[in-house]
């Protein structure tokens, strides 16, 4: 027996995708032997397997080839164990201890009890969506009178403190280009009072910035937007505060005593800032005091804000900022907080890396899908894949979340914390049109980062956050058209809502797959 | 590049060991050309890799071989990659995204940031803990004036409903026999007031069976037992009631209108018993209906339940029946009341197959260890495993779950829910001698069923419930003697506390490995 197979009873290999169904996935390492794989089935409780289905191919990957079955369970409980077929026709039994001689010796797989609480769900609406992310302060400048003096001109190149004037009005003002666009999903980066130009270093969580405007400015967005079935989330920054933070001002101002001194991480009686004797994010950023959101006041205060913006506003979700430096505990609470809100409110969190621990069910819906990034980048600009080993990694991504997480992903190009896109492929159009089919042809919220339909370029931040281009000289027209019929595909294939992708051919120019 | 290397930065192959501190274990499929595994590592925020580490061989599974570091992580958070060393001496580079050309261009790992909520802590003491399972109705019977009438004689073959009179005075006064065994945690099955012998039917959360005692008994019981350094663990049974719970008798009588009626999973508008249209434990098991732990009213009750026998009588944690039907949710919060009420008790689920999900912190600290079981019986009873085979099946346990898990195990040759050892044993003693020397040095917890150490015998449930042997004559006091010397040994050898077994060699009969 030289077949190796990989199966566990749990995520990602087994999951409910409803209350009475379960996906199992089985992995077989190549070079396989394998003709078929049958899995056997039946309630728990029963002493035998009443049903039997056999798994579809379903995927190559790097090292393993990945099979599939949906499987009904009526009782909610399932037992089950596989049955593998070699090239010779030999049948071979797999089971929880491994392989055995026949199918009364295979120690089964469970599936316990499909617990309503436990199951996986995503907002329905995921499946058509397509979003695009707006940097409030460079999308479009509506209401120059909030705009703060010495502002620089619109289109000038952007420094790390350059401020253009960009304000919530202006994206409502827009709402026909997006419109016509054809998304229907519209992320901000932050929008709440803070010293900086992109706002990641909150001062208020309970005011707009006022360079940004109101919170009747929001609610009009938000109104105008619904109207025209466009949906908007907001950024939540709740890793980290901006320095003048009142309760971080506190701290400063009254060392120990300060009643908000737990809420911060510092070392010593005193808050240093020459020194910055306190945690932040990244390493020493002064002016972004980390979080303590295991106290139970900054926990409280933080899902207040989560309500809050989508009671008051109506928002649609909530992307998450530096989600994987926060806590499990506080996200379980955030995700009970915000569906309670908004049952079909949507979370985004921003993990760059492997995202399985936050996406079983309980934290968030989907993760911005950075490795889909690296692998796209790879093979169409990188030139370091080919199309197979592009297939290859793109199908171990794939099964490597449940599938509400991979139907809620937030597939992405580029966005403000990276190159452009247009930039990465030295300014040619060909792998941004190549990119952009790609980007809304493979399971997930295709997202796009502002400007890029348009063929903006810009460097890795600031440059990437320049004015939006709004004079038709400065816009790819013909990229625009490409985009705008991508994006009516997208929205109006049902073949493109949720659903597998499966790599038929993967050839020297070639990459052949189905949905 | 033919090898196969398998990481992830989750759980089990990465996760937090203290808050400062990582374990990092890379899979390599055999036969690998690997000499040599380095993890290049550094904080997550720092542009290049401080630090390299010599990854330590831990042990070979069925198909891959285990690759260990645990690595400092003074920051808190940690970015890495592995360069793995060929037979050739090429160096190959493995990232997230696969394997790269060099380091700079592997994608790296992060664990983002060890966040303190999120480190999964054990009670520290389960490192010596040796616990001994207690069928209550057949242990001793220390008080006959509470025995019910019509019990049998204590040796009599027991049947699923016989009566044999034991009790928690019983237990009390065997407490200079198990210290003299040398256990120091003991597992009550359960003891509330319930129908059946078993009690798994629970009629009353609040009461201790009549039959079995008091309160106070349970009071006595517990506060003699610590002082000679013996632990009580109780069973939490809130899967399902017994029929008699008041909620559900309130149900039976009024259907619909009862204020109970969405505590339990009901079709249609009144209870039918004969037909047995409400979910029960099993299938139609009408005496066992199932609870509705996702009713807020349904949670707060077994929460409180949970609380007040930590409080109340001073008891060490809980064995959580049917564990893996009952949803995370309600076991998250299960977790930190129990937690918060007495922070080193023990948590442990009833789980038989593969128990990752409950394992990783947030649920219990381990689970009764039915896979180790089959591994020994399939070596020593059933000879279906070689020694080697049986090496590899309990290495790739070893390594799935978290090594805080592997501390808190319930190890077991049986239960009552299973034949005994010596009756798998066919009666020989010398396949019970060499599974209770496994028992006893593998890590985990050894936990003893009772009576097994004198070599009771008993066939599947009910005969494996038989009374207690109390008579010289019915006890093997060889085997005894060995078993009190392997439970010496246990509790006294530091190097059996904590940490991996890694088998060295493994030949017809021989298996050797370190500890
Ligand atoms: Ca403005
Ligand atoms: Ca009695």
């Amino acid at each position: 027996m030289d077949i190796c197979l990989q199966h566990e009873s749990n995520p990602p290999f087994a999951y409910a995708l409803e209350q009475k169904a379960v996906r199992l996935i089985v992995k077989v390492l190549r070079p396989g032997s394998v003709r078929q794989i049958r899995v056997h089935y039946g309630d728990k409780y029963e002493t035998s397997y009443t049903d039997v289905l056999i798994m579809q191919w379903a995927g190559r990957g790097v090292h393993f080839d990945y099979f599939v079955a949906d499987v009904r369970v009526p009782t909610r409980r399932l037992k089950y164990a596989f049955e593998v077929t070699a090239e010779d026709e030999a049948s071979h039994w797999f089971g929880e201890m491994g392989w055995a001689r026949d199918l009364s010796e295979a120690v089964p797989f469970y599936i316990p009890y499909i617990c309503p609480r436990d199951v996986f769900t995503v907002p329905e609406w995921v499946d058509q969506a397509v979003a695009y992310q707006i940097f409030p302060e460079r999308f479009a400048n509506g209401n120059p009178c909030i705009t703060p003096e010495g502002a620089c001109d619109w289109y000038d190149s952007p420094t790390p403190t350059s401020i253009h004037g960009g304000d919530l009005a202006g994206i409502r003002q827009r709402l026909d280009y997006l419109q016509d666009l054809g998304i229907n999903l519209i992320y901000l980066t932050p929008i709440f009072r803070a010293g900086s130009n992109h706002k990641y270093d909150t001062t208020d969580y309970f005011e707009i910035d006022p360079q940004f405007g109101t919170k009747d400015d929001l609610r009009g967005l938000v109104a105008d937007a619904h109207d025209r079935g466009i949906r908007v989330v907001l950024d939540a920054v709740f890793n980290h505060c901006g320095y003048f933070f009142r309760p971080f001002q506190d701290a400063i101002r009254h060392g120990r005593q300060s009643r908000y001194w737990h809420w911060f991480f510092i070392e010593g009686d005193e808050i240093d800032t020459e020194t910055v004797n306190y945690e932040t994010f990244a390493t020493k950023l002064r002016y972004m005091p980390k979080l303590n959101l295991a106290h139970p006041e900054v926990e409280r205060y933080m899902l207040t804000v989560a309500e809050y913006w989508l009671s008051e506003c109506d928002i649609d979700g909530w992307r998450l900022d530096v989600a994987n430096e926060i806590d499990h505990v506080f996200w379980r609470k955030f995700r009970e907080t915000v569906k309670r809100a908004k049952p079909d409110a949507l979370i985004i969190g921003e993990v760059w890396h492997n995202s399985l621990p936050w996406l079983q069910g309980d934290q968030f819906d989907g993760v911005m899908n950075y490795p889909l990034r690296e692998c796209i980048l790879d093979l169409l600009v990188r030139g370091r894949l080919s199309t197979a080993e592009f297939a290859e990694r793109v199908t171990d991504w794939q099964f490597a979340y449940p599938a509400q997480a991979q139907r809620s992903m937030f597939n992405l190009l580029g966005s403000h914390d990276t190159e452009r896109i247009r930039t990465m492929a030295g300014g040619m159009v060909a792998p941004v049109v190549q990119a952009m089919a790609l980007l809304m042809t493979v399971p997930g919220i295709p997202m796009l980062y502002y400007g890029d339909e348009i063929g903006m370029e810009g460097g890795a931040d600031p440059l990437c956050r320049g004015g939006m281009m709004w004079e038709d000289e400065g816009r790819d027209k013909d990229l625009l058209a490409i985009v705008k019929r991508l994006i009516a595909i997208r929205t109006t294939e049902p073949a493109l809502a949720g659903g597998l992708m499966m790599v038929e051919r993967a050839e020297p120019g070639l990459l052949r797959y189905v949905r």
